[in-house]
């Protein structure tokens, strides 16, 4: 408990939250800004990024598609960012900077990613879904689509969370 | 059954096929030679890789450790290499040039990995072991330590092969 | 191509095809059998079993809850059995018998269990969707529900086919 | 700090500690017991059990092997015992209730399980390595061998400990 922690955040906290969401996840991680990550949305529920292919992102020179490394990146970057806006949204009285240092402390325990056709196209929609947020651990599912709407990769993880 | 397949391959043609190892996975990759990994060794039985830190591959901002998408990449990267290495020896009599055929044939079928440990360090060794490598199916188990030697990150990925 | 493959399977067939994939699920397979594996629905698209507690399944004496390996063993069953109806639907002109020796080549090649929360409950609900069916490759995702609707448990898995 | 916290455990104390782990990891876990798994060892850093093929666990009908959900219930059991193992070691003036009392707290988070070989034998070795033991998780390789000294799978899992 904490000042301010009787009412819950208002709508300029909230939008306050979300932008740091949203800068955390495109600039201070420096993989995903290499990356050239966009986050889409951080609404619980509907967690959203996209990914514009760029040459430095290939994996398999012969075919000019998208990295596995690049799509375990994305993935697991999707998976946290969903936990941390189901965190935000379970504890409605703090304040951004109280939700944001939950972050520091969250960690992925494991991710199996699943390649099920090559990433081919200019963009890449990336999304993900919690599946169980408890006390000490997350667990989310995530998925890759192309701009055909293509299913390129799927994903799970745990992460701790504090 | 091709033209020169009678004998097993000459020393010279043996370390083409390494050669050409160590330039598609440091170079040819273009994903590979952004994260700036570096094949230490081709040798089946000892697949080694060397990863030094640098800004643009840190993922907690707050703790300046390696993102697990690196890790990710690496790793993949790893399996695959020791799968191609292990081709090459399965197939003594195959030029250099028939066993990089095969690599654009390869895929991941699927990969998981396990942070056991926070990324930190100056310099990264990452290795990998072919655990079976059958006729369409290879599966692999990967490892990244740090140079304290401490075990950041384990993996297990399978792939197509042919 | 064989005698009869020029006209799709009759209601008939399809029945007969239906009725193998339950009997050898159910009856042949007998681990399943043990477990009490009851196949609800094999038509493509909606894949589901049954499964009953029963005090031989308890893993974690403590809690009375639906031991881990039950979970697994289910959930990799069925990700099998969508793979098999699916491969059913793929090839409408061959015979039930033709179709189900293909599932003599079937293979599990891995699994991933994500164990969400206690395996609690009298009846649990198994369901399986087919990501990709590839000529070598099969990937899947399934899910455990118990009889309150929770979500006890996801899993994926690739397998070959052929 | 209890009651006789300053002293390590006596050999007597661990050779109940001992003898609880092997009656919960064959006993009290029922679906272990059905499995008929024998543990062999639970001193830290040699952890094995044995299981003897039967009808009841075949999987694949046509092939007489042992069913994949067998395969996974075995290595996830070996990898809790092994951190069992390993907690015991790490509070070593624990009396064996204390160190048996974290068993009710431990779960399985996820497992992956890559299959091999056939699980062709009349007899199968299962050892399971701790990569890491933490505060909360704790991480497992495990290895599953038949009579002819094949490998037949491996696994990884994730633990919560406590």
């Amino acid at each position: 408990m904490t000042p301010g922690s009787l009412k819950p955040r208002s709508a300029e906290e909230q939008a306050l939250l979300d932008a740091e969401l949203v800068e955390t996840f495109e600039q201070r991680i420096s993989f995903n800004q290499m990356l050239g990550l966009k986050i889409a949305s951080v609404r619980p529920g509907d967690i959203r990024a996209t990914l514009a292919m760029k040459p430095e992102l290939v994996g398999h020179f012969a075919h000019g598609r998208l990295h596995g490394g690049v799509i375990s990146a994305v993935l697991d970057a999707l998976g946290a960012l969903a936990l941390m806006a189901a965190i935000g949204e379970r504890h409605p009285h703090d304040s951004a900077a109280q939700v944001m240092h939950r972050f520091t402390r969250m960690g992925t325990i494991d991710l199996r990613v699943d390649f099920l056709r090559p990433g081919l196209g200019r963009h890449f929609l990336a999304t993900a879904e919690v599946l169980r947020l408890g006390g000490r651990i997350g667990s989310t599912q995530m998925r890759l689509l192309n701009d055909a709407g293509t299913l390129v990769a799927t994903a799970a993880a745990a992460y701790t969370v504090a």
